[in-house]
């Protein structure tokens, strides 16, 4: 970690091209191997932004796993991915380093089309167990020579997760080399909750069983007792042993899995010997690390939560470099929701907040510092944040639920089952809704437009603007009339003038922004104002309503525009595959109208990194692609 | 359960009209009223057929809840509701019960439109605690007095879903008197999985340990010493007593919730005594009870995977009354995709089966009787299903995941990040597709063509019969072009001679099955029939388009409907808010052409309990129905 062994540094680091190169170094290299990682994480991270602190706490791990298993043939499968730098550096990718989380450039997370290293899609968490368990029976199915060893990586806040659980739970029903790697950071993005996270503090608290236990397993592995036939026998025996020296419960051997640790995370040197020594078992294990988030980098270790993605920071001082701030810059959209939140929840008491892990992230943060007995961190559970909601709900309370757009996906169906059909006055908030720019693919608010409008008695609404945002939220708990979503997208508001008093909005009630015969351009949320730059560039006489209603929709709107027999242009930050788009198709055909609708949002396809500019004209719906679409439904039409 | 008992137990359980009425019994009178239940539903059920076996194994259970709690001040929360039929029985709506499961009669799960005594949707499974702690948390916020208890019933295979891990986890959270009932009866619909199931057996066996702490517990309970401030030190105290006992690891205090248990679930009297007992504790509790499903009628005990939903049955020989079979006898669609799953999978060694605790209910038993090894029932985990099948198929194998439609729905985040994000050949066979008829709203297959057809790279299909059903399975694993979804509904195929040859299938080709001009009608599905009876009947001259592939939709056809200018009738086993119609919609409007097209299929709300038939005309697409859209139509049109 000291400055001195940063020129002997760039020696070991830059002639690894391949993990094979790495595993040519003697072990004792290692920490220095460590110590250049670090380093050029700072460098670039400090110039370049991404996920800071998870990846320099991953460091040793990563240089481990890789210096013992025989990768790509062994398979690494990294559980979310925030970690996963050293990972890509490690692999062929330190030169692209530079073009991280840009267009064109490497994807922020493991990504399968990027790299034969990366296994498996790594945006949402709590998924790497059950796909390397997949993978794991896969090769024992194919019976590959020589075995295919495949290991999981996942943090604690991850493994909280149902799908994680749920994936624990099956480990031990069939034939698998599976190995999970527990990076226990004890953090979330925010600080990690639930039970789960105080019982993991309380194993590392059981060292000296632990020590006991794992020395008892090296004496068998090296006597050569350690097979799977005397698996049984010697998971009761140690477990007997267990509840002489210590009164701790070990959740994982309860679900079948051979439990090892807590090892520090941060000796290099140990966790090679104790990879080396537990890979070749059989059946589920699990290695515990304990490692600090943001390791070998102080302001990083001091304060992990503001370095998880810190933005632009001096190396040296640890400043970091953020946008400018003051009365005059427009907040960002979660920011005016966390605000309205506060301020809703002082005058209403039936509000209640949830967040899923994302308690900055969505802001939530700001109800919580004041009214903390009525706000609810569930960790990363977007179902039971749901059906949660939902009891609360049934009981008399005003939930607003803020979820990221594409994370919201794992509770669609909580949303139907334990929320929509009780037409319970839920109110989810739905943030990163649309394109969100360098997070990618995996992070897109792509489809909530289309899967909330297959639900029934489902309200569903996005502003324009953070004015209207405030009122929609403020709309949601004065009517209280069933679900009700409210879309806003990652970034900047329009304006820092957002705090006017509440207005309640009309259910399905649009809004008229422009009046016009030769086109009508229907948008929903803060889109509108490219709309509104793309009508004036084009000089058409171009009608726009800003729908804000996808869910009812407002007729009125719709026979206006089919009264003018114009053509009709969709604008929205979602697929086109079942959104606005497909509803205004729906109407008009529906009723008779002979209107061609041509529909901008999000086409079929997964949009890679890069700015939401950039993003926005690949999927074809920026400022210049609007002006086209105008323009060719203006000269279609009147060439009629 | 003795036939003597018979004509002295109408008198306790006919004078219950509430279960008010119940706490006026004496606890002695209790084994009384249990027998009467039983009897109620045995004859009940034996000619009006539900789920028998598990209500059967809840009785005790049942009696005790409503006599020990004050009900419905107090909330009982039923996990799934195939239990709850003895509390349906109990909260007045006995002389309903001939209704049960039918149009304008009672649903067959609890259901909070029907009665205040149901408190929370309880179609699918794992959603009991997290409802419960929403509710056991909106009371202490609201500061309700008398303090409102909240009670979570749900059973050993329901509990091992990541939602009620997630529900665990966050139980010790915040503030609750939150008290769960594991109902264990070693049972799933299937047999359980799991290595949780496998703690639970274990756990039962540990009553030496467990009955000795039980009494501690009551031993301070009288002398008044159990409160708040006093529950760590007593769960530190009792862990400490149980390693001296046991070396058993109790999974749920490692989640911070204390354990009771395992009692036996059939004393009922015991049961009453330990639920006073714990019923006033605070803090989250778990209290295990081990029953015997189908309990009290032998036949069932027996066999209580067929006793599930065994259909009419003759309560005196237990003899269960099918319907016809032999070689002339449509199988079910289930059977036609299990029996296909098995045959191909026997000559291509790359495919594997996996269920979600659906091994009968999908048919996939019949792989797994011939290929164990390559079948995985991975318990209720939806979510999992995918993505281990995600994993399997990114290392080279084609897995076919047979889900309910409506239990898919917990698994779209997982087909869209962990399968098709990454083009992997996962094929979905999507059992009880559309209306299910008597298991009602909970269980509808009404969304999976609008929400799959929103992810990029999905193929969608239906076919129309048993035979294509049967190639578009082999066309799947033929092809291997990324995600590939097979939808079918509940019930009986159209013809026993289906077992014919393989054909490949031309991806998003559909099929002319009638030529004409005055209307056209697209399909999707085995609801062609009623399109082809409907157009016989209403003597039109109509086209008749079966579109097989949802996505890719078939442009030939789209092309050569416009062409004809007629207007456009589509019809689906679905929503019409994203699906079949929507994408016709959306590609007439886009391409210029003037068409109206009316939408038939599932409308904007949840269809409630009933036979298929029923719903289809609630829903508006039963033949007459489709005749009556095809004559607007036709005179609309011809009246232009």
């Amino acid at each position: 970690m000291s400055n001195e062994s940063t020129s002997k540094s760039e020696t070991l680091l830059s002639a690894i091209r391949t993990p094979a190169d790495l595993r040519k170094l003697d072990v004792e290299q290692l920490p220095q191997l460590c110590s250049e990682i670090r380093e050029f994480l700072i460098t670039s991270l400090s110039s370049n932004p991404g996920h800071f602190a998870s990846s320099m706490g991953a460091v040793e791990l990563t240089v481990a796993l890789h210096y013992v298993f025989d990768t790509p043939y062994d398979r690494l499968v990294w559980d979310v991915g925030h970690q996963a730098y050293g990972h890509k550096i490690l692999t062929g990718r330190r030169e692209a380093f530079g073009g991280n989380r840009k267009l064109n450039g490497l994807s922020g997370f493991p990504n399968p089309a990027e790299s034969e290293y990366d296994t498996f899609s790594a945006g949402h968490a709590s998924n790497s167990i059950s796909a390397a368990l997949g993978m794991s029976v896969a090769s024992k199915l194919k019976g590959e020579s020589p075995r295919r060893n495949v290991v999981a990586i996942v943090g604690d806040a991850s493994i909280s997760g149902g799908l994680a659980f749920e994936g624990l739970n099956n480990a031990s029903n069939t034939p698998n080399n599976l190995l999970i790697v527990l990076n226990d950071n004890d953090m979330s993005i925010d600080r990690n909750v639930g039970a789960l996270n105080t019982y993991l503090a309380h194993l590392t608290t059981s060292k000296r069983y632990n020590d006991l236990r794992y020395k008892l397993y090296k004496w068998l592995l090296r006597h050569n007792l350690l097979n799977e036939s005397s698996r049984g026998a010697i998971l009761r025996f140690t477990n007997s042993l267990k509840s002489l020296l210590t009164r701790s419960k070990n959740l994982f051997e309860g679900l079948d899995i051979r439990y090892f640790g807590p090892f520090d995370g941060h000796d290099v040197i140990t966790l090679v010997k104790v990879l080396s020594e537990i890979r070749d078992m059989d059946g589920p294990r699990i290695l515990h690390l304990s490692t600090v988030k943001g390791k070998g980098y102080e302001p990083a270790e001091k304060d992990p939560a503001h370095w998880h993605a810190p933005g632009k920071f001096n190396p040296a001082t640890g400043e970091r470099l953020t946008g400018p701030t003051g009365p005059d810059v427009p907040p960002k959209y979660q920011d005016v929701f966390g605000e309205t939140l506060l301020e809703l929840a002082k005058t209403n008491p039936s509000i209640v907040g949830i967040t899923a892990a994302m308690l900055s992230g969505t802001s939530v943060a700001t109800m919580q510092a004041e009214l903390p007995e009525r706000v609810f961190d569930v960790g990363i559970s977007e179902g039971h944040a749901v059906t949660f909601a939902g009891g609360l709900a049934k009981d008399g309370m005003l939930p607003f639920v803020a979820i990221y757009s594409s994370f919201l996906q794992r509770a669609y169906d909580h949303i139907i089952h334990d929320v929509a059909l009780m037409h319970l006055p839920v109110t989810f908030c739905i943030d990163r809704a649309g394109l969100v720019g360098e997070d990618g693919a995996t992070h897109h608010g792509a489809y909530d437009l289309a899967y909330l409008r297959t639900v029934p008695g489902m309200t569903v609404a996005a502003g324009r603007d953070a004015r209207s945002l405030r009122n929609l939220m403020y709309t949601a708990q004065a009517r209280k009339i069933g679900p009700f979503a409210i879309r806003y997208p990652r970034g900047s508001a329009d304006t820092a003038d957002w705090r006017h008093p509440f207005e309640e909005m009309p259910i399905g009630k649009g809004e008229k922004l422009r009046d016009g015969n030769a086109v009508a351009v229907m948008s929903i949320g803060p889109v509108a104002a490219d709309v509104a730059k793309a009508i004036e560039i084009s000089g058409a006489d171009a009608a726009h309503y800003d729908m804000i209603f996808l869910k009812p929709l407002d007729e009125d709107i719709l026979r206006e525009v089919a009264s003018k027999s114009c053509p009709i242009i969709t604008v929205e930050d979602g697929t086109v595959n079942g959104g606005l788009g497909s509803a205004v198709a729906e109407w008009m055909t529906a009723n008779g109208y002979s209107v061609p609708v041509r529909r901008l949002g999000i086409p079929d396809e997964f949009i890679p990194q890069g700015t939401p500019a950039e993003q926005h004209r690949i999927a074809g719906f920026d400022v210049d692609s609007i002006v086209s679409a105008i323009s060719e439904a203006v000269s279609k039409n009147s060439g009629k």
